[in-house]
């Protein structure tokens, strides 16, 4: 079917390039030259230069997927469309929106006639050869409108995609979902950091990572991933202990305590990536202070 | 190639059964008449009604594989092993030891000229079927002679299993696996939990987990079990919130103190389960009570 | 100095009867009749039953001190003042409002030329007789026209409170207050916790924390109440295991996330608190179906 | 009444001074003459230089007070005592031993006659002008016999210190309270690190300490250190970000797993600690990796 792709970073431009492999029929738009040919040159993509034309270009009823950064330019995107769409074109937002944001676009949409469903989208750079893990939130018939499109998307045609709820449900499964993510990359992560520190039995971590991939309890696709980066850089060296991160952990930390759920291991997980990048902390300095001062420990000077 | 496996309980039986399915010639002891039984009658295992006669019946060098509870029942085990074996023999602990026991009890048998392997092993109920995760401590050419063993066991022949160290490497890999495996069954556990509490988007677990299990960077064998839980009662209705631990949590916690590397994730997964077990926490009482007493808010009664 | 008290609940009532002690002329307002009524016969207080009476009542400029629930009251109230007010009146806000809404009413109330200052009040129901613990933030000036008030209200006249900065301060500082408190709360509960389980020692808990009251590290003040609660009822009997929190914690946790600092104790004593109200947890029944799975360890049933 | 101090360090001859003082006969011993020789002139300390003459000095029934470090060299004194002393004689260990330790240490001074006594203490460097926190294990006989000399040491004769129980309460106690002590100070060092973050309202953290300390939830005589610290060096400035921890804290972490009693609070305090020493972090790198191997996210080069 065709589809018009707005944003065409590498998010967008794999997704694109799969949907044409599948047979489906991809426009593309982004504000950036040079994004526009990258995407044109590695995937054959036709472009269009600018949003007015992407859209006047699509048959209607439209089909307009959104892979540009969360928040603000989400907004300016969706408010640049208004004039160019009419009822009964469907708008997919297929990036780590806040699903609250995504409520309130949907609703916008809606009363313009027009479908706004929010997509969890992941599988990172791998997702062009392997496929997405695609969470849709919104309305049933438009989202199965959009079935030929999230088939050739998913991995699994039946299986790697479906409408998980109404408006605002797929980006918050998505967010979950990354929340899950920080707590498993940790876990892995304190386990083979143990192993490291532990000299006196020199245990080959990339050998230990590989023998876990096959029939252990922890096998995963992270694993597989930890296996390929330690077999690569079995010291990690030259990487700095300096850990991004992005809203989808945050916002789960914060929904969790808004619900009332305990979820320290997802919580704890967020703390140890701004402790990451923490390097002259004044916590740490106040304790050292309060150890002098009570037992005159001294402390060590900077 | 023969081996002689002692403790038919679940692990046991289930190693046994594989190992001669893969051509090898197994014989088993158990100190339960039912549990000899059952291995025979659902393997075909040959069974011996004592240690002696599992042993005498091997050809030397013999190759004896543990599966009994860790702790006390192993000590016993090789106290009664010992004036049955010669030189050249090799004894494998296939249980969930501590790697400190390990070590000694490797030393131990040196002295007797016997070679001791620690081997973590994980797998569960489905290694029968699957193959099992096999890392392995001790002499080198002790674990190169057990090779068609370890390639049957696994469920890849040259990629399941490996020596990963000298004595008590094997048990320490998978105190490690243990630990992050109660990570991330902490990080799924939350990450449910809170989409079942947002009752407002009724999302479908059951289905989320299905599609997570394809192309999202989350999927993983827990993954799939958890999808197959939810599958069959998507409520949970009548699980105890109640969660068991063993000892390799609690090891992983202290070895990681021990060796001054912090493991949040890991240590919170272990307290969570603590936390699971105590229904009338005196620490939160106290928090009521302090409450109450210094700005009057009074408490719940019991 | 004159003074009307909006609000005559048990925090507004304490803090007018101490004004009114230090020799203030103290008038109050309540919506209730009851409140208004108590604050009369047990403080002696002079009451209005309405706001437009009270403000009509104080000499300009006026000084009109909030105590009301935080949150909707706090607008309400104040849109109720605005015709009332006249340019030069000072307006406290002395409960546990966000500090980013007091920013905003600050900006609001400036715009008619009425000074606002956000005081975080500590205390409890203590503060009667012992003093409160006063943190301004706002205009320096309007704060030092009331220093007769603060001095009165605090316990030591010129240590026990002051201006802590602009608009917004004052409940910044309160709010990270409120966090230390469930930091410190839930150490004191995990440390007596451990002490009561440890039955083979049979520890005097009420004993233990008298002693610890005088010369130990961890003397406190919520360790005099500690102590008091333990000599009253040891075991803590009738006290549900059920700990409420306040906004202000929750506060707390996301303001450290916003400013990228770990601060995993504030965090993790919100959680537990929030874990003890979660009698059938979702997290654990599901971490007790896995460990079934994987294991065949079968789960307690409900 | 007499008594013999073992070791006079800066406990030590803190507390043979406040015995001395309080009128006590109080001679000591140091192996070190440098200690000695410091004891003699900075409390005018009658000291011995060896344990032989020190014992042989004492009138019988004996008092001996061991403040030495926990561990070997409390082991290795008792053993060198063994021989000078006689039954009825009273050893007291007052340092920072493992309470089970002290029940093993008892157990083979009972079957010599001998009594011992676990003291656990609290005060640091202040103890000797305010009066040290005691925390007694052992027999209560022999701990009712030393009643002068503990009335001296507490800060209030009679609330400042108490039997608490049996051999290794004591030491049990002290370790709890340490374990208190880790969560109170993390608690307040997060909460001054988020207001000094805080820049836009440039909080005077000096200041909020004092005001804090009269009439608040949070005050406490750590509190009071943390002003003073705060006062003299409003930044920390020159004070590295490094905790180091003793063993208390680590038992404590140890103790709670063991009695299944979930402590978070403090095992995070504890792991904090060793996160603040840990500036090269594995667990951070293989974070970074691991972003970067699924999301193309690239990492920071060291």
């Amino acid at each position: 079917m065709d589809i018009g792709m707005i944003g065409l970073g590498r998010m967008g431009a794999n997704m694109a390039a799969r949907l044409k492999r599948g047979g489906h029929r991809v426009a593309g738009f982004d504000p950036g030259a040079a994004a526009r040919q990258a995407a044109s040159e590695a995937h054959g993509l036709e472009t269009f230069d600018s949003l007015a034309a992407l859209v006047a270009a699509q048959p209607a009823p439209r089909t307009l997927w959104l892979m540009v950064p969360a928040g603000a330019v989400v907004d300016a995107t969706l408010e640049a469309l208004g004039p160019l769409l009419q009822a009964g074109d469907v708008v997919v937002d297929g990036g780590n929106s806040n699903y609250q944001d995504s409520q309130r676009r949907a609703t916008r949409c809606r009363e313009a006639g027009v479908h706004f469903l929010d997509c969890g989208t992941s599988g990172g750079v791998w997702g062009l050869a392997e496929g997405y893990s695609l969470m849709v939130g919104g309305d049933a018939q438009a989202c199965e409108r959009l079935r030929p499109l999230f088939e050739t998307l998913a991995p699994a045609p039946e299986r790697g995609w479906g409408r998980v709820g109404p408006s605002g449900a797929g980006h918050f499964a998505k967010m979950i979902h990354n929340g899950i993510e920080y707590g498993m990359m940790q876990a892995y992560a304190e386990g083979f950091a143990i192993m490291q520190r532990k000299e006196s039995l020199a245990l080959d971590l990339p050998q230990v990572a590989e023998i876990w991939r096959h029939g252990s309890v922890v096998r995963s696709w992270l694993l597989d991933l930890a296996a390929d980066a330690l077999q690569d850089n079995p010291a990690l060296d030259g990487i700095a202990p300096f850990v991004a991160d992005s809203g989808e952990g945050r916002w789960t930390v914060a929904e969790a305590i808004e619900l009332d759920v305990a979820a320290p291991v997802i919580t704890l997980s967020l703390l140890e990536r701004l402790r990451s990048r923490e390097k002259d902390s004044f916590a740490d300095k106040m304790l050292a202070a309060l150890r002098d001062r009570f037992g005159g420990h001294g402390v060590k000077r900077e």
